[in-house]
């Protein structure tokens, strides 16, 4: 039989039983203080942070080799070196968890990683199952790269007395951690150990052709030191009767010392402790993804909603991406899982508005923080804050006092920690509202000559970096961004009954509006901009996609317009697979656009199918009412659209980009997986726009923009402590939402408990 | 046979007959521009410099592989994965190449890496021979990995319309580098190329395992961009009747333009040019190296001295210890290789000197320069200014004048480009001279209470980097160095004839001399210091070597002085394979001692044999008239000490250390070869001291410290224009150097191009 990759909706999982996809597949593992990332054979780093500091774990090949005492074979059950015929080899992506299955010469072996909810700690399980009908006498080998080095050769990895740890240290000059200690630990006690990479491997071995210890089956049991590559390796000697399993579990924790390295690492060892842990993964992901349910024909699409597109939110939620979390980042994560956690995503506001400058700037990056005048951070505000107060209906969020950081946003340009910048105390402070607004006040003074937004070093494109510089260059998306944002704040402002200040806003968007639209128009479309020397991008020669999404997310002109822009979209920029960012791709550097006309043809920000920029697009086309469009886009981008057959994106979380149809050698390759913005937009283009389930401060509303011929599908919405179930019925004669046969506007919010039942007629011819 | 490796001083090479070394040997290959590295196998890394700017060129496998069209057989002829029954397989170790021959099935390859004298260049050379019966009908692979990369995803690696060559463009926003090309050319127009690694080898595959292309036989054709990891791969068809030899030319370079890329890769592909650049690279290196030559029954001295120590010398010459060029270690080099290259000593010497503060204590490190306080840069120049002076006699070089950097030394400390400091033209300057006579004002005023010197943030021991930051703390050994180096200062104010300068040095040294005596000695032996905590380092509980060296060095106290501190060392140092640098080695790490005490026991500064802590001591020896404690010393760092068989050094290049008797799991183990100041003093001890040919200003002196088992022995020494020829023979009556049977104490200088012979007897009883 082929094999045969898919989601198990029940259990959540995505089974790859093909394992050798055109790219290797990732999974991450994390919690509040640890991530990992394991590839379908487990292989992968972890590390944790606190503040800007991070400290590795682990990193390189995490495996389970076997030798059989009978055939004298050594193998590895979890990577297969040398496609050896297993009869299975099946990895499973589950949320938390990461688990390899392979059977081969009647001996089944099941290798899962688990991150806890909490801990800097990782766990493993190993179970062994002889499926054969005779005795087998087989070593176990586990074996995974620590990396305790903090500094230059300070480290040692040596046994611990207890006879099942091995603990590395680290105690260097100055180094820039305290968490000097990791420790593996084992449930059993393990026949031998090995913490050396060479001695364990060989110097002229490797894992995939082990010479060393494990080459000969038998690990030296000695320390290392001045080791530039740790190994964490045990064996174990099992003898398993027909039928019989065996059942090795494993920690890696860091600590700040040897002791609460070894209690951390062993925390969870016993059958009962592992189990809790595995419980506590398992149904802590679940309950949010509880909040939204969908059922349709579409398999993929209720997958990717109820399961996958969630988890990929989630990353960017506790890890933002990875390498850093931007302030835009943040707070497009809050807006799409406001709806999922609305607790976590009200706090982490409340934390982001804090790294807001008194002149209405927010920084541009946490973790790091870089000063480089990026210009887009507070248009990015109303839409985060509307989603919470939406979501929640709890209006008094928005006097809620944080503080500023002080200063003016353009003090100084260079890497620093965002969070050392200004005690917290000495700190001027506003309301929610009052950060809102004077982000609003930020970009509509930031003006340039022709009335429109700064361009600076940047707005969301953050490669077209070098185009307002000299203060003078002009961003027409970012004048649509805050056109959209300051729509947002007069709705803000009407939930908080600030009429004033809502007739200052409608001022300023009115104004707004008008320079972009006697500025801004070339052709039919939105420009990009123009830059410091007066320069037009986009126009006749070229065409960019988010200017017109946001010129239809900002709702601006009148319909025939903003329906101009996006027709010009889908006649120049559509592909087999998407729309590019830009198209054509730029030819050539140019320094006073940035690193955009640096990338090649068909990459990145030019003229790749950037999926950020498509996932607007989908909510754009809704707003049109172009259900067929939007679906379509949506297809388009998928890893399972037949026209891309190449794209080798994971099935489970959307990547960066597709390279576009100009890039030379690699058209529609969608590399850079899971670190995104695409998940939050596009969760929230298919459950709040393809659905329509959108929550407003007044309540839920339904207004789905559904293809004809999508068929009958329901969704479940915890919605303020209601369940709301709403079936959706393609109809020829009805059209709009009904709750006991009444036609509704809004969802009657009844009492809290309740359950709702909610009709949907929408139209399928 | 058993493989055998050994040096073949015909040829200036070492062969290794044994593939498979503790460790993996390198061979380093460089020109001014270029600096590569080779593992036996050729493997390794390549760079161009120029200032603080690095370029990579390539780094990874290098590798010919076959394809074996009748067995259907793909294996790599320079790396044989897995071990293949090779008929001979050996690596060539030589000056300025590296090669790699093997024989299988009838196929010899010989694979040769050649750095040219010249441009940021590097050739390779196939050459396939049929050595059986029949024909042979094989696919020939060359393999590298070139870096053309500058920033993140911006090269392209695509074939060249010339058929022959595969072009890595790199045009990014803001790159650091103008060399925004590689070109790898062939001489022969190949049957297929690849850029992609993960084409060539395969996603799951890899140099050992191909998959991919290679695993086929078959490469794509195809370019690359938006990867991570390039390769240049090209293939050859053969077909080879019996005896039948094909040479296939290959250059890799990197320059402006394409056109200059494809220029200067394929400059040398003609078998006449690539003939012509080896003989350049061959002759050039034998040049330096006829200057010294020595004979005797020690045959590794003899290599070493003759060929070996001199190229490991010309590395740091070139390329500094290669992550940089601090100041003392370029003094110490100039000293080293005076007697090789004068002209070139010279030349780095006036560059060197112009990164002198004007209060005369010079940077701590060229590229990058950080500015950390280190005290001891001053201290090194007397002795590579005499080294100078002795070897052309020209006195004339102390009176040229060479700029100072302006202001004083403890301006700021930071990481910066120390040649971007200050422009050259508006600098005060000041004559060779008084550059020394700066230094010796710096060292002499900077002193603590016990009127001995600063230690700021370490000297010579720059793992102590916080004993004296608070200003407080003395440096025992640094004030020896300072002892010895005025007293090489007042040499030179003897050879300028400056009375007055040198009686104010004599007082001076008078002053340190009796303050060390005073407040440096402790139970027989000088200390390290005295930290800003006013703590003794070294003392009863631990002594450390180079004060008691250095106390010889500098020739302070009485003899008897001398004698005790070195035989401290010898009793409480002295391990089976040298003398570590303290003993016994720190246990605790201590905030006002610095990174040598958070150092494992027996790592680096605490407590490893760091050899050039010996190195500096076998010249105490000789000093001391101590041949056979130098010539054991010598013996007991070399790589064929029997005491110390699983050292794993490289026989042609010394390493930085040999991890000491306390070192928990690797006691002996030698890493970080090649890179030290090991290998100049080493130079200088066998050549100057223990046999004794000495430059001095008024001439060559021969004063040996020979054991009195050395034998007879014979020294060739160009020096000055004349050749002299001097024997060495034991004798138990005569004892003294003769010319023309008359006694000499300096030999007499002459006439250019004169030969002198010279007959020296040593005591060998």
């Amino acid at each position: 039989m082929k094999p045969c990759n898919h989601f198990d909706q029940e259990r959540a999982e995505f089974v790859l039983e093909d394992m050798y996809p055109t790219r290797p597949w990732l999974n991450y593992l994390w919690n509040d203080e640890v991530v990992a990332s394991a590839d379908q054979f487990g292989n992968g780093f972890a590390w944790t942070q606190s503040g800007t500091k991070r400290r590795d774990l682990e990193s390189g090949t995490r495996n389970v080799y076997v030798f059989d005492a009978d055939s004298k074979e050594l193998y590895s059950a979890t990577r297969n070196h040398g496609d050896l015929p297993f009869d299975s080899f099946q990895a499973t992506i589950g949320l938390g968890y990461h688990r390899i299955i392979s059977s081969y010469k009647g001996l089944e072996i099941a290798f899962t990683i688990l991150v806890p909810t909490s801990g800097k700690r990782i766990l493993y399980r190993i179970e062994a199952r002889n499926v054969s009908k005779k005795r087998k006498d087989v070593t176990l080998f586990f074996v995974n790269e620590p990396r305790p080095a903090l500094s230059w050769h300070d480290a040692y990895g040596e046994a611990h007395p207890n006879g099942k740890s091995i603990v590395y240290s680290h105690v260097g000059f100055r180094v820039s951690s305290d968490l000097g200690y990791l420790a593996l630990s084992s449930s059993d006690i393990p026949s031998g150990f090995e913490t050396s990479y060479n001695r364990l491997f060989g110097v002229y071995g490797s894992p995939e052709s082990p010479r060393g210890g494990l080459g000969k089956g038998v690990l030296s049991c000695q320390g290392d030191e001045f080791e530039g590559h740790y190994v964490g390796a045990f064996s174990f000697a099992l003898s398993l009767a027909p039928g019989e399993k065996k059942d090795i579990r494993l920690g890696l924790a860091a600590a700040e010392s040897e002791d609460d390295a070894i209690k951390a690492s062993s925390s969870a060892l016993s059958e009962e402790a592992f189990q809790k842990e595995w419980d506590a993964v398992t149904s802590k992901e679940r309950s949010s993804h509880a909040r939204y349910q969908v059922h349709s024909v579409d398999e993929v699409l209720n997958a990717q909603v109820n399961t996958w597109l969630k988890r990929q939110i989630s990353l960017g939620k506790n890890w933002g991406r990875l390498y850093g979390k931007g302030f835009r980042d943040v707070l497009q994560d809050i807006t799409s899982f406001a709806s999922l956690d609305p607790e976590t995503a009200k706090k982490q506001l409340t934390h982001a508005l804090a790294y807001q400058y008194e002149d209405g700037n927010p920084i541009r990056m946490f973790e790091p923080n870089f000063h480089y005048p990026y210009q887009d951070g507070a248009s990015w505000i109303p839409m985060a804050v509307l989603s919470v107060v939406s979501e929640t209906g709890d209006a008094s969020f928005l006097e809620e006092e944080i503080p500023y950081l002080k200063g003016v946003s353009k003090d100084s340009y260079s890497l620093v920690d965002a969070y050392a910048e200004e005690p917290y105390e000495s700190r001027v402070s506003g309301t929610v509202l009052d950060h809102v607004l004077r982000g609003m006040e930020y970009l509509t003074t930031s003006l340039g000559e022709h009335g429109l937004v700064l361009w600076g070093g940047g707005d969301w494109n953050d490669s077209i970096n070098a185009a307002g510089l000299e203060g003078k260059g002009e961003s027409v998306w970012l004048s649509l961004a805050t056109l959209k944002a300051l729509k947002e704040t007069i709705t803000l402002l009407g939930i908080a009954h600030d009429e004033e200040n809502a007739a200052r806003m409608q001022e300023k968007a009115k104004t707004l509006e008008g320079n972009i639209l006697h500025h801004g128009l070339v052709d039919g479309h939105f420009i990009y901009g123009i830059n410091d020397e007066g320069t037009v991008l986009g126009g006749l020669e070229r065409i960019f996609l988010n200017p017109q999404s946001f010129a239809v997310l900002s709702g601006i002109g009148d319909q025939e317009t903003r329906e101009r822009a996006m027709d010009e979209i889908e006649e120049r920029c559509s592909c087999a697979y998407g729309y590019m960012q830009c198209a054509p791709s730029m030819e050539q550097g140019d320094p006073h656009i940035g690193r955009a006309s640096y990338f090649q043809k068909g990459l990145v920000e030019n003229g790749s199918v950037y999926l950020h920029g498509v996932a607007f697009k989908m909510v754009a086309d809704a707003l049109l009412k172009r259900p067929e469009a939007l679906y379509a886009d949506y297809r388009k981008i998928r890893f399972d659209n037949p026209a891309n057959p190449q794209n080798g994106m994971e099935p489970y979380a959307f990547s960066n980009m597709m390279m576009g149809p100009e890039s030379k050698y690699r058209k529609g390759e969608a590399p850079m997986s899971w670190i995104t913005g695409t998940a939050g937009w596009v969760y929230r283009a298919l459950t709040e726009y393809l659905l329509g389930v959108r929550p407003t401060f007044e309540g839920l509303r339904v207004d789905p923009c559904l293809p004809k011929d999508f068929g009958r599908a329901s969704v479940t919405r915890l919605f303020r402590g209601r369940t709301y179930a709403i079936a959706y019925i393609p109809s020829k004669e009805k059209e709009g939402t009904y709750v006991n046969e009444k036609r509704v506007d809004v969802l009657p919010l009844g009492k809290k408990g309740d359950r709702i039942e909610v009709t949907v007629y929408y139209p399928c011819v």
